[in-house]
């Protein structure tokens, strides 16, 4: 990886001028410190940038911005570091805005089911500032304790409560941003639906390349009445699968339906020991229903019945929290599991249309047995939204492209179906050469001319999203790109 | 108003081009046939277009507007012409392109929940063509069974279930588009959540300004098991404002939370007599839960124990289709009923935080008072989307430009308390002028890059959304401008 830095521009007048709006401490340039910088959670992408600034306000942000203009200098922001997409890689010579420091909550209107966050703050401390109360806020990524709402803002996050409750932007009324300009402007507001273009919708997913959100207007929910978690163990993938569209077909919309194959159950029973799991299950699903307590109980009932229907070994479910903690408890422990099985595991973001669930996964196993890489299946099986974590160990020679490679049939296989290269982890770095298998050159062109409309200069989080012909021209990824060639647009 | 027609331009081989592209039947020309075209909804405002076309594919679309570009003529389309803020008025010398023959359901998919449509299908007709077998689509504006799809995109259109299943952006997967410039684009996809940028949203409730939505996928929803309609009556305007907000606050989103006051009762009583509005009660609510049995069963009760603790002196409530329809008969025949009590009638969209209702109704009441205008209000109570209407005479002189100021006012004070100057009839023509009361300078020239991104030479339908010095800076709009001054943005 390219580990150029600062030394080809002079950094001093723009140092000096960052230390006049943040102060000493508000600026960090110390190579040993930069280097916890220098990747977010796509590990395998590495880049030192210049300078990291530490903001506290949005007049600060603005700040920086205009100096990194006046000087043309690329900026990147970043909040907690946690995207897995290399959306907050650095590129070289570039400066860091961290919102790290931004982790105020400012306002709360349970009346109006509101609130107000900086962007630094964490997805989990939203919830708890209004629990309280009898309220929460919904999507749920699984770094939820570590990962920033200004981070969810930029990759449009879902989580396991988003197939009932929607991503981020379904839960985003407005937002002050900073553009890549520095101007402050206000879009959304207040209230759900807003005259004039949906601005809000475009900023949300946009991956830094739009500009900053500084103050973020979130939407927050009232807490369910009653919650019901089921396990059911499958002896296959295909009764697993056909009873996800059954649930979805009857009108049920549970709060989350998460499914993991074998391997995944035996990894996280060796590592976290649930000893709720079925080790020798070919697939469980644990499924969430919320709501009023007559209407849990009604539909508990009734995804009983459609376990049991599909063939379901067992069935158990617990509606007090201690319990339905130790059901989730294996879920949330899979990638650390997977970390501990293997040196490196590479986790994909595909999204499939629900009935294709059998046929894509039973083509993964194919090409985990034809690339001689274990694959682990855990995901979002009612929004159709698969991680294969592929378990490999980067230190043999190669094995970090063949994994590529095989990654990247795995997305082919989602387009071809119907789905989508991603569902909720971002483009950013890692897929970018990716976009034309989804978009013709037209499509592309559009939302390249709606960035130039807010970051004329391309000073704003460079080089993600779009393919460019000399980051996917390059040998590795032209080769990606020769994958897809033939599938056809849906 | 203007009436100017196609004399100043030759428009010979123009027609002669439409007609190559759709046939004669498919273009439209002669003076008589034309003035049902003059206008929309908003019938206050007329203006001839210069032809009218009618095409059947996506490709003739294009085709028009290709031509509209050689010869740089602004083009506007239209659905069924129901919209109420002027969207598909006319400008002098334009096209009007009009959807009533794009109105093929092209394919239905009911495992995977879409539709795939043509612009001119009505919205009721998506509804009846997946209902036999247990589907719906969602939103639903009063003027369903003439609306078009087409329209309820360009309008982003609500209705009176949109509290609980959001307006149309909530149910667009993906669309063909017909640029500005006739090049044909697809955004969005078969799935809800795309990487890239949102342009999907941006393009829904774009009024038309960004090009023409030529095929929509869209969501459809599985009927729910059971419904259940209660007509609550309140002595007091508060009491019936509290008891949204109770509800709201209990954690039950009712399919749809309706408002009538003492005023819009007595009207549909007299007209459609329904027998079941009680003349004397200040207002009523009409709630309508849906969902499993046992939930609606478990809602009901806890709905009308909320009505009852906030003093509501009756609770009626029915679950049989008869019934039920005979409930909202008057809800949904108050604009009707409004237009036998009055000549005319001026409606406004304004949205207020639910908190604010009863502040909101006793300003309006004040307003009526003071102008000397009666208003009776009919409005989607849960979502704050307040819609009084004006009642009066337009062949008394100088009366519409008293209700226009008085209508500017009621605007006026839904932002005042952080609300919106439309919640679901789109700005229009209408409403332009006020834009600058929601959004700030800059906010506003956002929205215009974008829209210079897609339309850079301004012909889809021009002078809608924004204002302009020309437009706005007018004797009576610069006074509607005015009586905003001093109004902080929320």
């Amino acid at each position: 990886m390219l580990t150029q830095d600062k030394k080809q521009r002079n950094w001093k007048p723009i140092i000096k001028a960052f230390e006049a709006v943040l102060g000493k401490n508000g600026v960090v340039q110390r190579r040993e410190e930069l280097i916890t910088y220098e990747c977010d959670g796509l590990t395998g992408y590495r880049q030192r940038p210049a300078v990291v600034v530490l903001p506290r306000t949005t007049e600060q942000v603005a700040e920086i911005v205009k100096i990194c203009n006046q000087y043309s200098i690329p900026f990147i922001a970043r909040g907690s570091g946690t995207g897995l997409s290399g959306g907050a890689l650095p590129v070289i010579d570039s400066v860091l805005i961290v919102t790290s420091l931004m982790r105020q909550i400012l306002s709360i209107d349970l009346e109006n089911q509101r609130t107000v966050v900086q962007p630094g703050v964490i997805n989990s401390w939203v919830t708890q500032a209004v629990s309280g109360a009898g309220f929460y806020y919904a999507p749920d990524p699984s770094s939820q304790i570590i990962c920033s709402i200004g981070g969810n803002i930029a990759e449009n996050s879902g989580g396991v409560h988003c197939l009932k409750y929607g991503v981020t932007t379904n839960h985003v009324l407005g937002l002050k941003i900073v553009t890549p300009e520095g101007e402050i402007i206000d879009i959304g507001g207040q209230i759900p639906e807003m005259p004039g273009y949906d601005l809000t919708g475009v900023f949300v997913g946009s991956e830094g390349t739009l500009g900053i959100a500084t103050e973020i207007t979130l939407r927050i929910l009232k807490s369910a009445e009653s919650i019901c978690v089921l396990l059911a163990d499958f002896t296959s993938i295909e009764a697993a699968g056909a009873t996800v569209s059954d649930i979805i077909s009857a009108g049920i919309i549970p709060g989350g339906m998460e499914m993991m194959d074998n391997f995944s159950i035996n990894a996280v029973e060796d590592v976290v020991a649930t000893n709720c799991y079925p080790r020798d299950a070919t697939a469980i699903l644990l499924i969430e229903i919320d709501g009023l307590e007559v209407e849990v109980a009604g539909n508990k009932q009734r995804v009983i019945e459609i376990c049991k229907k599909n063939g379901a070994r067992n069935v158990t479910s617990a509606t007090d929290p201690e319990t339905r903690l130790k059901l989730w408890k294996g879920r949330k422990a899979a990638f650390a599991a997977a970390g501990h099985l293997s040196p490196d595991y590479y986790v994909q973001d595909g999204v499939i249309p629900r009935t294709q669930l059998p046929y894509v996964l039973h083509e993964i196993q194919t090409l985990s047995e034809q690339y001689g890489y274990r694959v682990a299946n855990v995901f979002h099986a009612g929004d159709g939204n698969l991680h294969p974590l592929i378990l490999y160990d980067n230190s043999v020679h190669g094995a970090l492209e063949q994994v590529e490679e095989m990654g990247g049939k795995i997305l082919k296989l989602c387009v071809q179906v119907g789905g989508s290269i991603s569902g909720e982890h971002g483009i950013g770095e890692e897929k970018k050469c990716y976009m034309p298998q989804m978009f013709s050159q037209v499509d592309l062109e559009t939302m390249q001319w709606v960035r130039q409309v807010f970051n004329p200069k391309g000073l704003a989080n460079p080089e993600k999203i779009f393919p460019t012909p000399r980051t996917c021209g390059e040998a590795a990824n032209a080769s990606a790109i020769k994958q897809f060639e033939g599938v056809e647009r849906f």
